[in-house]
């Protein structure tokens, strides 16, 4: 296609998103195909026979950049954890060639989080380095970035490198409970604002109880008739949710700026609004716009090598 | 049987254990038979069938006596929950007969929890009313039980009577990720003593840590390097049963007598290192004898009116 400079994806657990691009980062159209995970389940895959395949009739000779699972040991090949603190220039020249092909993977990121523990993200990078092309003002002072999902990161920015983060499996743990559990007993359930509203009500009135015993409410709650499903499922998620804030605003400090949650609306709204519950304003910047963005930028280092 | 005065049964979610017993409580002879939810789960169950065929042989004039899920919703017959306080004598005194057989049904206990919610208890109350049977020393003064499970129950007693609980839903959490999630690579992990004596210290310097985030170090740290799958495990159940010990001491206040522990051993003792940790000593007491001693307890109230 006429204009187009390189491909960038997204090549995750769960799917793969690719884009055909202009040098200015423009998308020119879009492919999607199968994840890391269903390859793997499938087999041992054809990596390169997969790629070529998705990429189909674009220009053979264009450079393809890929960030994700599509780097981790369940891959196409193991990229490493940069780290901390890494900024964007440091990821993009740290990007692996897949030997014998046109393509390159970015690497994750690690750090010592603020318990302590080693800690890792892979394709979130590159979301926090497209959220500080998106918006310069996250070039310069510090800042706190959310990124919702299975596995929720809180990123601190501090002059444009990523200092340091931490993982909340509030993701995963309300999917598992939701899904197998006797404490929320309806597979399909909504999660509604109101029980949302009183797990953070509750964290507040009892900071020390364990998740496991308020997770237990969510049930015994339904038992009593205060609950309906919906109800159980909201407060779940307020649990998970909340706990990741109260810590994260306890631990890591207020921010002193509102924080920039990345990601998929709705999920990022329930964090925005554990956020506002402690008086913290957020904001929102799409998790795809960003993932766009990220790869555009790294492939702007690469270009000049690639096509002087 | 010569000398058999009752049968006494547990009925729960996943078996029937009933028991032939003497006028003195000296079980005769034993039997197992199939848990309420699989019973459930094959359509409609004849429960009068169930016993029937259960008890064949035994004298059919003897009175039952069960405790468990079978009084649920999901069981034989809804019988209800005592709201607490309540002593043994009450407990006994509300055993709900099932029309048309010789059987009753013991009731579960409510409460309004340490955190303000309503909570539950179905078979546990059996089990504390043993315990008071077997210990004597607990029908006076204030004291404090564990009772370990897939939802773990920790109840005060003060001059026999249960006067309030609180469930913790960590045995059914454990169960979920090591099962299901990626926390924890690996179905069959045996967890390690060193895994669960780490998570107990990652508590005491993170208190305020989101439990989230803490269970998310089971998979970061095995793709360190530092945990093997045995002892993700071990750091998850630490994190759970010592996440509920602490509770517990900081809002329920340190028992001025020795917790007593009233399960299955292996699972006693993982609440026993964790009290142990916070300097509280404890004691064990088998599950199934103090079933045994609770069904007991309850059939000494009920027998004069039956067998006067």
């Amino acid at each position: 296609m006429s204009g187009a400079a390189y491909v960038a994806g997204d090549w995750g657990t769960s799917n793969l998103r690719l884009y055909l691009c202009a040098s200015d980062g423009r998308v020119l159209e879009r492919r999607t195909g199968q994840g890391v995970a269903a390859l793997r389940a499938a087999g041992s895959p054809d990596w390169t026979g997969v790629i070529k395949g998705a990429t189909a009739g674009w220009d053979e000779r264009l450079p393809v950049l890929l960030c994700g699972m599509v780097g981790a040991d369940i891959g196409w090949q193991r990229v490493p954890y940069l780290p901390c603190p890494v900024d964007t220039a440091a990821l993009a020249q740290a990007c692996v060639p897949v030997p014998g092909t046109r393509v390159r993977i970015v690497p994750g990121l690690s750090c010592t989080n603020l318990h302590g523990a080693y800690d890792v993200m892979r394709g979130e990078e590159t979301q926090v380095a497209g959220a500080l092309r998106l918006e310069p003002r996250l070039r310069a002072g510090r800042h706190l970035l959310c990124l919702p999902g299975t596995h929720a990161k809180w990123a601190w920015l501090d002059a444009g490198s990523v200092t340091g983060f931490v993982t909340g499996a509030s993701g995963e743990l309300y999917a598992l409970i939701q899904q197998h559990s006797v404490l929320v007993r309806a597979a399909a359930a909504r999660p509604t604002d109101a029980g949302f509203a009183a797990a953070l009500l509750q964290l507040d009135r009892h900071p020390q109880a364990a998740f496991a015993q308020l997770a237990f409410e969510c049930r015994a709650r339904q038992l009593a008739g205060e609950f309906d499903a919906d109800t159980a499922a909201g407060y779940l998620s307020g649990l998970l949710v909340g706990s990741e804030v109260r810590a994260v605003l306890a631990e890591g400090g207020r921010p002193g700026e509102p924080v920039v949650l990345v990601g998929e609306a709705a999920l990022c709204a329930a964090y925005g609004t554990a956020l506002r519950h402690h008086s913290v304003p957020s904001h929102l910047l799409a998790g795809d716009d960003c993932v766009q963005a990220g790869l555009h930028a790294f492939i702007r280092e690469e270009l000049p090598r690639e096509n002087p």
